[in-house]
């Protein structure tokens, strides 16, 4: 049945969309399409199953607006566009930790050869600062290499992360530390975690090192470069320093509906606390991946429960940058996904009732929420390629 | 034909919807319900009929951002949410004068009664600073009146105007000046008009002067307290001083694409003309009252045709406002309407496509833009209330 759905995605939305179901679609080339229910009836309306309500955390203004950060977090909820927030938001009875961003931007998405992006087109717009098509990883729109603002934060000494609910192979990591053509290449997008010195990263894709290009198992490659590889969670939060690959998954991560728990939230502090000893600052890149699988799925229980996953590692972020006095805070989005409208609710009970317009991206305009040293550098309307130029400029690096 | 539409505003969403043929519903109260097409089949995609692009304006920074404003023009874009903008935007080859605007805040936008507004509580809410139940004119969730920006702005010395493309008795500038129960009493809201000191105003509804309530006819009335008062806009147009009560239409104003032609811009500049004339300053209210009335229809163009009828009003109002620097511009939305996803497009041509999930409001927060003096205070993510309570602050209001 999984199968089935596939083949629609290679022949029409292949490009936008990004659900961890897809990459299977190569090998089944002659399964006739059959469209899912969400396809055949996009705008059914459904309710939200209601949460467990948390309080938000009351982060105070921030200490040194104007100062230079030492450290940037760019959180990206994929597929998070505005209704998507607001359905989180209901469903936690009003409100949401991302509320403390003092400032707000909102970016343009669009691919250099689509009106409508994918995941790794916007995720190497906010880590190279180009446009590309739509696919590319860390690439240009003629399949040139970017240099990445991870690559960049290690060459200017600083410490570098990434965190991520999907395969942290899957486009929107991939696109801070690879160089490839395709975003469907998994393996050879590992293969080039080997190429950076990269401090940690954590989330699924063992598989990937494991049996990675030119048959490759890169597991014990990253041990001989210094890293501590573990694939247990408990393990991995308990690493406080050191170089560490942390893979929580063979491949995705369970959704939250599935027991995935704080993966998201502990896998960000250990981060934290490894990247914060570097005294010259960091760059950490955090994804709540699956709000977008929630939206390619038509399912607004799971949009707003992996929403909700990622508020929760935004308050902590934020908690951290409030203590800390020298970071800046980055939340945005590649794209929203599914179309999303919210068409009833009731926020004293955390009820919300959401219809889609799609399987698949859509193009509207995502915000940015910053908060910090210079948030008010991301203010304003701009391009997705943006992100990266005022990272640049409030880092002070000009080197390309 | 139009008979059968509205009782089901009237049975389901006559409190979230405000499209102008809904009053008529009153006195239909046994025509059985048929759905139009577009509540029959709401997620039918559509392409926008392609629009004349035009050149936006180059704004520069605000001289004076810091500065107390003088001026504060509100600009409102009824059922403007991000994808209508975004709509526009991409019709207009990717550009709009909105962009001008160097700081964007959210807002969340429920009535005191109801998850999704209408555009009653939503303007009561930017006019007053209260949430209050759906329907409700400048009165608060018990019906008790509330003072409006509008009414101390005169207190303090200030000049005021409003300018509509709908009724000038429609909900949204009813709130800056009425009191009433209910946004239907429409004859009521006029004869409101007659307790205030409005220097200027502009817009349809010239019957309910004409036939206001009691028996009233209120044109004699406004020409007694010294307005001109017009019913062409040619002399609307010419007017460059003095108290102005200017009529387009017996009731609303016809779409642009049925030849309402630059009513908008020439009305906004009349009153600019008009209310700058005041040393100590002065309080606008502009409305682009039929973005909403395309989403209500479900009808893209008629969407997009607004919203850039709209932008051009913007695109002068920042000119004004940047050459002054003493003004502070602000433009928001009481709500999205029509749950609008963007499913296709193209950028180089104009072209792009949508879908509408209902005919009625929803509760998606939307952004506010803002330009000029003290244009930081509107960052974040607020109230829809804290838009009034923000404006009497950088005015340096404190009365109520």
């Amino acid at each position: 049945m999984k199968k089935t759905i596939i083949l629609f995605s290679l022949s029409i939305f292949c490009l936008t969309a990004c659900s961890p179901t897809e990459k299977k679609a190569k090998s089944l080339p002659n399964t006739p399409f059959t469209p899912t229910l969400a396809e055949q009836n996009p705008l059914k309306r459904q309710w939200a199953e209601p949460i467990e309500s948390y309080q938000i955390k009351n982060i105070p203004l921030a200490k040194n607006p104007n100062g230079k950060p030492k450290n940037i977090i760019l959180l990206i909820g994929d597929g998070m566009g505005l209704t998507q927030i607001y359905a989180a938001m209901t469903a936690n009875r009003g409100k949401l930790n991302i509320e403390n961003c003092s400032h707000i931007g909102l970016i343009k998405t669009y691919a250099s050869n689509a009106y409508i992006t994918d995941s790794a087109a916007g995720a190497t717009a906010f880590a190279c600062g180009e446009k590309t098509y739509n696919g590319a990883i860390g690439v240009d729109a003629e399949g040139k290499s970017l240099k990445t603002i991870l690559e960049i934060a290690e060459e200017n000494g600083l410490a570098t992360g990434m965190v991520a609910t999907s395969s942290i192979t899957h486009a929107t990591p991939a696109c801070f530390i690879a160089h490839q053509k395709s975003r469907r290449m998994e393996e050879e997008i590992a293969a080039d975690f080997l190429n950076t010195d990269i401090d940690v990263f954590i989330g699924g894709g063992k598989k990937f090192f494991e049996r990675s290009a030119n048959g490759r198992n890169l597991l014990p490659e990253l041990a001989a470069k210094g890293y501590q590889v573990l694939d247990n969670m408990n393990e991995i939060a308990k690493v406080k320093q050191g170089k560490l690959a942390g893979f929580t998954a063979q491949e995705q991560n369970p959704k939250m509906s599935e027991g995935r728990g704080e993966m998201l939230l502990q896998s960000t502090k250990t981060a934290l606390n490894i990247l914060s000893q570097n005294k010259k600052g960091f760059f950490l890149m955090v994804e709540g991946s699956q709000i977008d699988w929630g939206g390619h799925d038509n399912n607004l229980s799971y949009v707003v429960q992996e929403t909700i996953d990622f508020d929760k590692v935004i308050g902590e972020v934020l908690e951290f940058a409030a203590k800390d006095g020298e970071t800046l805070v980055i939340i945005t989005a590649d794209h929203e996904t599914g179309g999303l409208t919210l068409v009833g609710g009731n926020i004293k009970e955390g009820k919300v009732e959401g219809a889609f317009s799609t399987g698949g991206h859509t193009s509207v305009i995502v915000p940015v929420y910053a908060y910090g040293c210079q948030a008010d550098k991301f203010s304003g309307i701009y391009e997705n390629t943006d992100i990266f130029h005022k990272m640049m400029a409030v880092f002070g690096f000009t080197s390309r």
